[in-house]
């Protein structure tokens, strides 16, 4: 009987969902809207209803449990808590009231989405066989898995891996977590759109294929492509927030030691015009004895199924 | 039997070392210069005397081992590796030769005093019982141990808790490491002073009680007696140290989320003139979900014998 995991990715806009066979690929998914309202029951009732009706089209499976992604995911207690962009206030025991429509599930499994793709990669990507590496994701904002000695790192509270709210600039840009400066205003997709309005502004760049768009329409895909025709701009857009991260990741080598930094989302399809920056500003701010040890790698997760596969791993591995 | 274990602390002026018993005293100890000649053959031979010595004393035990600390550690290998405070260049495999003079202990373990100190503090100081925290050393420069699901960071390659190596600013101070603007050009002894000389001449403050002593002269109890005296500028250096180590700090409990930061080293004594102005910039830096958890305590190991008993701690613990 075919071993399968579900894997849930709960986003700001759409819960999806899939069965993950043994090979880490999705061989059934399906998406519902994330509600706007706080209507937790129907929400669950509708995950529930949507992951059976998966596993009815399978012919005779082992289901090893169900892994979920989600914002603020706390692993210890199965919570989200406070998660900003979720209409769910306070702490929600999101795993337990799942488990009530799958009591023959005894493994279900909840941690942030960053933390879910770094154990998808250790499984099913290009961390396989490592024991000390750091995920990045590139998206709305910067977040972060580490694995230390082949374990996640959650800390005391569950919560660790926070990578995108380190202070790169004291007074820097406004974050939203209500700090300042922090990593992923600069390094994100959302960061690499402001540095572009920066930049326009700056220069009084009129003539910049950016300065067509409103602050809400561009995007850092737009960015990459004003970028493959030689935008001045969008070429400077990639430097500085190649410069910014390859300096973080510098200050993370030094902290972890790992063996390889792996890139995830959007902006990562842009290739060397990321990576070439990243690559060189991190390598000339490591110490002497960490330098061209620390491989920069795009994730092997594919992007469109890298979420459910990531959660999906999370009881895979167990 | 009494079940004992050594400890080595290895610094740039003398070479410590002792018999440390299960409750983490030691009950012997020695001390030797550390050469400041390459004469790495003498230098081994001295301390295997050293410890014999001490051994011979006792009445009877069973030794766990040898656990050494020293600068550029690395305890996979067990190598001291490009110490640019010692006199042994290149790649030392200093626990294969001392073992040569040790056939009957099976266990020597070298890691650098940093993690060591953590190790200590799990075994036998404040960290009874913790999984996750962070110690920090302030001395000439800032160390770093992380304990992450009870084990501690060392990384792919043995080097990782560079803690005193983060950028706190990116044109900031030159850092011993060749690098800018690390927290440790700012956190430590050292940074004290440097941070006294830069207000002593940026408010021309002749009338300062620090204002008598010269850069290589000044240390941070001269600082923390002058504070004592209510000297403005001393006061000031203690505002900007904690200001700059909360902040430090708050990016830790981000990718970390520790149960408790300790500090050790000689600032620590200088009590609440220090931990006050750092707990308050920590919190001011937190995101919500961290805000009033995490404490930072001063560490419970003594400060004379700390650095063999976290050495010895290193074998202890196995």
């Amino acid at each position: 009987m075919d071993k399968v995991a579900i894997g849930i990715d709960i986003g700001g806009t759409n819960t999806v969902f899939g069965v993950v066979n043994k090979d880490g690929k999705v061989i059934a998914k399906g998406e519902i809207p994330t509600p706007k309202k706080n209507d937790i029951n129907k929400y669950i009732s509708d995950i529930s209803k949507g992951i059976k009706d998966l596993l009815g089209q399978l012919n005779g499976y082992e289901c090893l449990g169900i892994g979920i992604g989600a914002p603020n995911g706390n692993i210890y207690k199965g919570t989200i808590e406070h998660a900003t962009n979720l209409p769910f206030k306070g702490i929600l025991p999101f795993t337990t009231m799942l488990k009530e429509n799958f009591p023959e599930c005894k493994n279900v499994v909840l941690t942030n989405d960053a933390n879910a793709a770094a154990i998808g990669e250790m499984i099913y990507g290009g961390a396989k066989g490592m024991k000390n590496f750091i995920m990045i994701t590139l998206g709305t904002g910067l977040g972060g898995g580490v694995v230390v000695n082949g374990e996640l790192v959650y800390g005391n509270d569950g919560f660790a891996g926070e990578l995108g709210h380190i202070t790169v600039t004291a007074e820097g840009r406004e974050c939203g977590c209500g700090q300042f400066g922090h990593l992923e205003t600069y390094c994100s997709a959302t960061g690499m759109v402001r540095t572009a309005f920066e930049l326009l502004s700056h220069h009084n760049a009129t003539d910049s294929l950016l300065a067509t768009k409103t602050f809400r329409e561009l995007t850092s895909k737009d960015i990459y492509e004003a970028a493959l025709q030689d935008d001045p701009i969008a070429l400077a857009v990639f430097e500085i927030t190649g410069d910014i991260l390859g300096h973080a990741l510098a200050d993370y080598v030094h902290i972890f030691s790992p063996e390889a930094i792996f890139l995830f989302g959007g902006p990562v399809a842009s290739g060397e015009l990321l990576f070439k920056p990243t690559r060189e500003s991190m390598e000339s701010h490591l110490m002497p004895v960490f330098k061209n040890k620390v491989k920069i790698l795009p994730s092997k997760l594919k992007m469109g199924t890298a979420a459910i596969v990531g959660a999906s791993a999370l009881v895979a591995m167990k």
